[in-house]
């Protein structure tokens, strides 16, 4: 396969924007991407987004953001697979250009969910889960989190508190991101009185939803150009998946589609985890940080939130995660993220991530989740 | 690009599936079509699918499908593009496959929509529109298409039984396909009398929503193995999108997307117009199949409908369409629909059509529009 690379990064704030479209803060973020990258035009545009039917009433979202961006006729398609969509149109932008068929590609997330009500915004994000076997009953993902949570906890003798180096580091990050939509620090004892959710996950454990829109720029490594400089390699693109319903999985502690997605990515990229300097995970609740940390071989089985105590995933510890802020503080816009991750790791293997920098960052690892890990999308970059 | 070949088919009949869910249609069709590839096993699933989160609650449906389909843990997405949402998976996998990622993918095309009330569905599938300039104002699918082909009526002086032709050769094709919803022929009479739909498109001017799946298995031509006989090649599969909003194109009576895609088509695949055996159209509409043979250069402007008239259309005519009987007659499960399309293009040319069979067909033509025409998917299929 051809090697493809990143040469273009656009990011709108994450925030409630309840005065621009869908097609608006797409289009914001492709041009700036398009500008990051100098591109005046590309083949073709892959959209990653999950609700824009349920929320927005909008299907063929993609020939609609083409258009508004200026790029009319051009080959457009949307892909879906939850909270991992936008992961999941990079890894298609991926094969684009992979394939040969086409030599500059963008890619882009955009979701809206703050114009829905809370109510309405939690039976879309729950879609995520077994219609008919979870959503149906009423399990939110936070509940869906949370069961897993407490069993995670009972298993291995913690207490909730034990996770909140996640939140505490993420929003620590945040602080520096002018994208992030809570961008300031939080202090553990603020974790532990925070109001609860779905017992135990409270409000400082879980990502908040918001609207926002990310966007790359991709060509073939041999079409370089001008943009040899600041250009990022894909060293891997990969996708797993898992049963939707967590309780037909093996084991509800495990994140099958993670540990999957991460080997493959591993194999792809001809890396080892120990060598991996940066890992954007899917921080939407600390227990998902923990398992897939563990998923990914950072961490024993049982031993992912001690990292969090112990300082190693800081910007300057041993496996720097959620360095612009994460789900958690930067903001979840749910088929927007997987780009939002991507984006910030470029970020950090161009060495222009400012007080969050993790020094001499040469491979940077994304992770997006599509529900509790029914989905997981990896991609594996470096900067050489 | 390597070159990808389509070894396996599977169809459900399209029908009102009230007793089956997404998941179970789904599953019926890919492992028909991994049973007639004599595969035990594929790498990837690309599902194609428009309205499983409006009208099912479900996101996420590919790592679901998946999994129904004793694939668990595969790469899954779900590609949306509206109607063309099943083209646009078929676009997917092959891109996979010609990237050299896989060997073995599997693609499925899934919608129900019975279960909705009738409203809802015409709700849902006008999501196909521009949410914020065309829908929000009541138009429907069907009141765009009246809109366009009462202009063209004006405009090139026909009436609306100019193109009875197209809906009574969809009909008398699908007499003998046993996957047809409505497998009866129809008179040109009975087109006169039916009931008005939005004036001038009647009932039997208009395709029906159904419910069912159709899936496809492709590989590498380098690895048929035991498939050689019955494998057919992908010669080309491209993608371009218009304006969504119909009021924004320059001419509402020409198809851009449909003009771009079949013309890549033709260069991606070497073979010009005139060497098409058969051409599965969009046939949503009977005014959309008069401006999809325009477009793809078919019938000079403002005289497609001619070719209805003159018998040119049939098995044995000089452009055989809807040999199976197109969305019309076979049935429109609106993100399936260009799936179906596909596999009857596969029986055609490996001869495998019975008595709808076009003689000598080589080389096959499938075309999936969303929406009027905001996005067009082509296939050029060849059995040699």
């Amino acid at each position: 396969m051809r090697d493809v690379a990143i040469i273009g990064i656009g990011e709108t704030k994450v925030k409630e924007h309840w005065n621009k479209s869908l097609r608006e803060l797409a289009t914001e973020a492709i041009l700036a991407a398009m500008n990051d990258a100098h591109a005046e035009h590309v083949d073709a545009l892959y959209v990653g987004n999950m609700l824009s039917g349920v929320l927005g009433g909008q299907e063929q979202l993609a020939a609609l953001v083409a258009d508004a961006a200026g790029l009319r006729g051009i080959e457009a398609l949307k892909v879906e697979a939850a909270n991992g969509a936008g992961a999941g149109a990079l890894h298609m932008a991926y094969l684009a250009v992979a394939s040969g068929m086409y030599d500059s590609v963008a890619v882009v997330g955009v979701e809206k969910m703050t114009e829905a009500s809370n109510c309405a915004a939690t039976a879309a994000a729950s879609m995520a889960g077994d219609a008919d076997y979870e959503a149906m009953l009423g399990i939110s993902p936070a509940a869906l989190a949370a069961l897993i949570m407490r069993r995670y906890m009972y298993e291995y003798d913690l207490v909730a508190e034990d996770l909140a180096g996640f939140s505490v580091n993420a929003h620590a990050n945040a602080a520096h991101n002018p994208h992030a939509m809570y961008p300031r620090p939080i202090t553990r004892e603020a974790f532990v009185k925070a109001k609860m959710i779905a017992d135990p996950i409270n409000l400082l454990d879980s990502a908040p939803l918001g609207d926002g829109a990310a966007a790359l720029i991709l060509t073939g490594s041999d079409r370089l150009n001008g943009n040899r400089a600041t250009a990022i390699r894909i060293a891997a693109s990969t996708v797993a998946t898992d049963a939707v319903t967590i309780a037909e999985r093996k084991d509800p502690l495990w994140l099958g589609s993670a540990e999957k997605s991460a080997h493959k990515a591993y194999a792809q990229a001809h890396v080892k985890p120990e060598e991996v300097d940066l890992f954007e995970l899917h921080d939407a609740y600390t227990i998902l940080s923990t398992l897939a940390l563990e998923a990914a071989g950072l961490a024993k089985r049982g031993t992912g939130a001690y990292l969090s105590r112990d300082g190693e995933i800081t910007p300057l510890g041993r496996i720097p995660i959620s360095t612009m802020g994460g789900l958690k503080a930067r903001g979840h816009p749910v088929g927007a993220t997987g780009v939002y991750q991507v984006a910030e790791v470029v970020q950090q293997l161009r060495g222009c991530a400012g007080k969050n920098q993790v020094p001499n960052a040469r491979v940077g690892m994304a992770q997006s989740l599509g529900g509790i890990g029914a989905t997981a999308v990896t991609h594996i970059l470096m900067n050489n």
